[in-house]
């Protein structure tokens, strides 16, 4: 299971995810076709369950398991998206999910989990920790581990996103997603190089979290440190699996301020009407940069989930 | 062309427009769908050429006028939705457009109809001057006037958002819309009395705008007197044509709150991951108060518009 995945996989998990999770719809918008005299194609994983693209992979890795698996459930550790998506998968395949998460997580954050049914396991908010206890879970309850992001069926489902959008609207020219931990950017390549291999894909990174285009440069993988970015899904660096992916298929990693991130964010809002979050909005604020050379290119852009907290917007005077 | 519209009418409106206006999508909601214990049917004005269902009455009114018109433009007073329709339609068809707006109007909405290449022209914040400021103009230019409202083109036009999603979702229970002027309530439905005779069209109003609804119980036009709620774009009173309409076809108003009407909004852009204006979230709201009986219905609900303002958002703590 820790091999690379390939095309076939992604195929696969289409089949397997396609009674769960939604086909989202794909976007246009005459404005950013206007500003970037191109044409622009949203993939909208707002629209997905759970608010974000994290379900594909979820959803992929419950039903990719054995039957004799799921008496024993699935284990994770996550505040954020990750923790939602398995719930609700864990949920729909009858199986417990144990989410290991910090003891500080923001109370609506432990809510939404539960109310997938899923156990929440607190944690001190210290990486030592959160790993010691997820192992203390999987070992007591014999759970598998789903990790969030450097694991073949979460990247091979994170892909099956890309590939409705290469079906929908065949040859890109570009293909961007945002890079956190590298599941979405990973599975995004590789549904391109067998979908669409003329597509160049780019991976969006925010500058205070550029672990993915350090790690490139230098040919090792260079953590970020505690990162301090307004795109909170983007915080965490790439694992081995990921790496290897991004070394070899992605052409190149963007990184964009915070600043142009929130700009972006809020193009999208009101010019689009829809509600993305800010890791969504980090490769829409890479075209607005215009070092890109989009003019009259065909660009897709996966919006990657639109979970934000109304009470605390970071465009609000 | 004071007369009341037909049926007809909003099937030529539908033709006339279909070059230039979005055909809107129909969205669901597992969260709504559940809440409720019904299929509701949200139709997406909110992603109408300028952010609103208004674009299609504009649209409407301006394709209709005879060729001889058009080198003497158009006129209106708004400074709302209307005013920018009005400014699309008018430049899609080479036309000039005078919008009449009170001076102390905010920039962004004056900016916005500036960048259609209207002409504004700025008067007195008082009912009074706003006509005579408008008279004027229309004896100066020759100029058609085009009210918000109370006017069969911008009637019929309207209705062609209920057309659409009638043709989409057949044999809907009920029909909501919220009620400002009227145009969009009436439009509906005529729509409905068309298309889909055996669905029950209601309006929603919010509580301190309320004059629909006493319209409606007095037999005659009762206006709100400088009402003040959220919902900005439903503060006008219907005029002689929508209220007879309204009279006539609509089967129910039910007012909500100001209060249900964000809470309403808050649910849209957090569960659908969609951008509404207080307008748009009146109809929701009305579903939500749970006096409607919705239960194992089917429901469609017109949401009208997304234009916010993202610097002054109600539910920010």
């Amino acid at each position: 299971m820790s091999s690379s995945p390939e095309f076939a996989d992604i195929r696969a998990a289409a089949d397997r995810i396609r009674p769960f999770a939604h086909r989202t719809p794909v976007m246009t918008s005459a404005f950013f076709d206007g500003l970037l005299s191109a044409s622009v194609f949203f993939k909208c994983e707002n629209f997905q369950k759970v608010g974000a693209f994290k379900f594909r992979g979820a959803c992929n890795a419950v039903f990719s398991l054995p039957d004799d698996a799921v008496p024993h459930g699935v284990a994770t550790h996550s505040s954020g998206n990750h923790a939602q998506a398995l719930a609700l998968a864990a949920d729909l395949r009858g199986m417990k999910a144990y989410i290991v998460m910090p003891h500080n997580a923001p109370r609506v954050k432990r809510q939404a989990v539960a109310d997938y049914g899923a156990v929440i396991i607190p944690c001190e908010p210290t990486v030592a920790d959160r790993e010691a206890t997820t192992q203390r879970v999987v070992a007591e309850t014999g759970a598998t581990l789903i990790h969030p992001y450097n694991d073949p069926r979460i990247i091979a489902g994170q892909g099956t996103a890309a590939l409705e959008l290469l079906e929908e609207v065949p040859r890109l020219d570009l293909l961007l997603a945002p890079v956190g931990g590298g599941g979405l950017i990973s599975g995004t390549t590789l549904a391109a190089a067998g979908a669409s291999p003329g597509t160049r894909v780019i991976g969006a990174e925010p500058q205070a979290a550029d672990d993915a285009y350090r790690s490139l440069e230098a040919g090792r993988i260079l953590p970020s440190e505690n990162p301090q970015t307004i795109a909170d899904g983007l915080r965490t660096s790439l694992g081995n699996l990921t790496f290897a992916i991004i070394a070899q298929h992605v052409q190149e990693i963007v990184t964009v301020s915070d600043e142009a991130i929130v700009t972006a964010m809020r193009h999208v809002w009101e010019r689009m009407k829809i509600i993305i979050e800010p890791s969504a909005a980090v490769p829409v604020a890479a075209l607005l940069e215009d070092g890109l050379h989009v003019r009259g290119k065909r660009v897709g852009v996966i919006l990657s989930g639109g979970n934000v907290d109304l009470d605390h917007l970071p465009f609000v005077r």
